[in-house]
């Protein structure tokens, strides 16, 4: 069943952005891991089945930085969970669908995941991530 | 239970771009729907209890129009749906949380809905949708 994991949110501190959240919206920001690989900390928001993801720089050269100085604070990526990451990675390709790898590559806490190109995706930085 | 609802992507070509949902992905577009009050079409993509709805300007007056005139096809806003969207917009204007009306509005499907300012949600058009 495909359905939406998650949806990224690039912000510059995590626990001021979540006050929204958790003083607003009575959702519950359950906990922060910082993804070294990719120079991100992260602040999951779990709304159901699905999760906010608070993404803030660990530092100036990685990808969340670089969005920030580019775009400002705001949505960053969407993420759709797949049940057979490989054989949808491998139809996209068929289909001229640009990806950020050729293969998947372990994302926060060590799921597969794999980018689709904004340029093939209408703009969006669409992830996938297999169901686990 | 505060969940997300679905995730809005502004796009010059509904169909175009579903393309990428229904052949790589196996997501159905489901129906489209214009709402003329909001100058736009939507059609929608539904995965699992959420969905993915993609904006196409039915004008070029049209607020996804000035999008994409401004940022271009991307994420234009994410949805998370509330139990009581009165008390929630209540609470938001004690927390000096922006919002873009007083009292909920009608959306499509005649939902009730209100929409938090970016400048109070870190960039993010953030929607709230009532519980039906």
């Amino acid at each position: 069943m495909t359905r939406i994991d998650h949806v990224g949110i690039a912000v510059e501190d995590i626990r001021e952005a979540a006050r929204l959240y958790t003083k607003g919206l009575g959702i519950e920001l359950c906990h922060i891991e910082a993804v070294e690989d990719q120079g991100v900390k992260v602040g999951f928001l779990p709304l159901g089945t699905c999760e906010i993801e608070l993404l803030e720089p660990l530092n100036d050269d990685s990808p969340v930085a670089r969005f920030l100085a580019r775009r400002g604070e705001g949505i960053h990526h969407l993420c759709v969970q797949v049940s057979d990451i490989e054989a949808v990675m491998e139809r996209l390709q068929t289909q001229g669908v640009q990806l950020l790898s050729e293969q998947p590559v372990r994302g926060a806490g060590g799921s597969l995941v794999a980018f689709v190109h904004p340029r093939s995706a209408n703009g969006v930085l669409l992830e996938l991530i297999q169901d686990s």
